[in-house]
């Protein structure tokens, strides 16, 4: 089932809408052309209807949030509805500032998004209104101990919003409210570039916008291709290399995977 | 003659003023380091006219359009025409929005450019007003079949907006209304990184300040080089190589690339 | 001493709050996390005062400068001075345009820096008001027969402004207005990537927020760990590199740079 999501990515080369932050824009427009599909990076409020019309999916990710673009993004993410795009939300910092908390809770609100990705204290934050969140990195770490707390948590909030949820750590989760699949792929390493969370949600609008009738599966596809990326680019390391190579290593991971590579390497249970 | 075009870049190293868009913007700045060139970004309106006064030409992007730095751009447009610098326009996303349409076709009006640079789409769009731009990706190939009449069109463009026109695709075609000069370099793999377009244009931008009387060679020349130094970076790709390994590869190309080894390598025909 | 200060770094992790500009943010970002920091870029007024709170630092970049985060800049400022937070001025580009020099100036009066950091042209707009800044560029360059002289001016500085100075070249100095090293390490291919300078200043906001009772000798070991990094990437090149794999060899080398390392490679006098 899991190279059927990489395969339509490849054959629909779905073109992705993205609001993003200028940190790692970039990095996400090159992880949409190397799983296959295209990216266009708008957020003008007079232009992001027409844009994310001509897309089949709208990524939302409020790092660098302004307040310029939060009405670009209510804006494209009601269209996106209204066309029934797949849309993700990516509420990196939700938690760090009431600015950035609000502004998620506002999008939650007016916008039906697909998929809600972040780290379990973005998560947590945009739940219960209480976050831990240490800027843009997190503090609350998935492990075996709290694991099945947390699936039961993701799985109340994908209910309770009506989206799958994706919650990223050591272990990723990845829940429509009934089924939780646990990943185990990925590598420490990850967490030393900046944007490995951003990309992963530029790249999870690329499957969903290919797959829009298995969200949750595509979703779920996503994750396993980014960690297993993650361990084919470590491999790939020698002494001299460092986080900047790194970087590089992971997106060439992700040109390179094969459907059949992330049918076999993909590690995870369901709970 | 093309080796010319690249030596007075190198010993010229003009600073090239850049209002561009956000995500590839890294890419121009060390593109144009690469060919021996300097770069400045700068676009908060009160500062423009000022800015582009130090440099010895602009570039022009409009990608990411933002109605802050609309006006912005016809200022610095307006300064560099009083000062006889060269100026490329890459109309980045016409035909996709409303919004990068009209902009486009405003700065053509208020701003002589000396070149504009895009795919077919965005050129189309800007001449016909009808554009078929797929998000930032040329749906309009240019081939064996269709090259007389885009060569056709493209004279007519450059005639009728007194400017080179350059039309990127598999075939590259730079004219100045007389004369079309056809350009066979390059790889299909430079569509899979963003902002190879993005990356010509600031070079190009660089190429005809250092060569200001002669705009049509200059602008030839650099996209021979931009073809070749992406065959370059291609013969360099290693199997566990991707678009990242090859960005870098392609900007390391123009690094090295001697005036000598342009003139060998380039492979055009004049139409 | 230089050891400890890097140790400190890794050992205490710091979150450095970056309000810089977009063409090397994202390189300012990933050498942060290479030396062992985290990173948080935000600009909006309405959130940066609550994110400084949250960080142990500040770095303040004006290139790309524009009107909306001028008071972003000044609110930040004021935040982590009230704070004790160690602040880092990067005024790009000083002297290049009114609005940079005045907003330089404007933030050296009203925010406490605890490091100012620039070329020589930009130093000397700040110090005199007039400056020689060839866009980003500098064009004054420090060499032997200068050195004595700049080392004087740059304690004139240090002394008037209350703060650390660094002023970077083909030698560095760094001084507090009493002591002043001079550091040899570097290569002058560090010119050709875009952003050497802007990679110094946040890589200096986590070197003294890691070490904020030692800012000085935390910003001088900070100057060296670069420098000699910079010379690490240098001998990593092969023929193919260029100025795009430096730039990943540079943040490589910071990524794998020891304490030791930087203890033993430091090359620098006292004056």
């Amino acid at each position: 089932m899991l190279k059927e999501m990489l395969e339509n990515v490849k054959s629909k080369s779905p073109l992705v809408h993205n609001i993003t932050n200028y940190v790692t824009v970039n990095d996400c427009a090159n992880i949409l052309l190397a799983c296959g599909a295209s990216p266009i990076m708008a957020d003008e409020l007079d232009e992001v209807e027409e844009i994310t019309s001509i897309c089949s999916g709208l990524n939302i990710n409020i790092g660098t949030l302004n307040k310029r673009t939060i009405p670009s993004m209510i804006a494209a993410g009601k269209k996106a509805n209204e066309l029934n795009h797949p849309i993700v939300l990516d509420p990196v910092g939700a938690g760090a500032s009431g600015l950035r908390t609000e502004t998620a809770k506002t999008l939650l609100e007016k916008v039906k998004f697909s998929v809600v990705r972040g780290n379990l204290s973005e998560i947590k934050c945009l739940a219960v209104g209480i976050g831990n969140t240490r800027g843009v990195d997190s503090v609350d770490f998935i492990n075996e101990k709290n694991i099945d707390t947390v699936v039961e948590f993701a799985k109340d909030f994908a209910l309770k919003n009506s989206c799958v949820t994706v919650i990223t750590s050591a272990v990723d989760i990845i829940t429509d409210g009934k089924i939780a699949y646990c990943v185990y792929n990925g590598d420490s390493i990850m967490s030393k570039i900046t944007g490995s969370g951003c990309q992963l949600s530029a790249m999870m609008a690329a499957y969903i916008s290919a797959n829009p009738d298995n969200i949750l599966e595509a979703a779920f596809a996503c994750v396993c291709a980014m960690g297993l990326c993650g361990e084919t680019a470590k491999k790939r390391m020698s002494d001299k290399d460092g986080n900047s190579s790194y970087r590089n290593y992971l997106i060439d991971a992700v040109y390179n995977l094969t459907p059949a590579e992330l049918e076999k390497g993909a590690r995870y249970e369901i709970r």
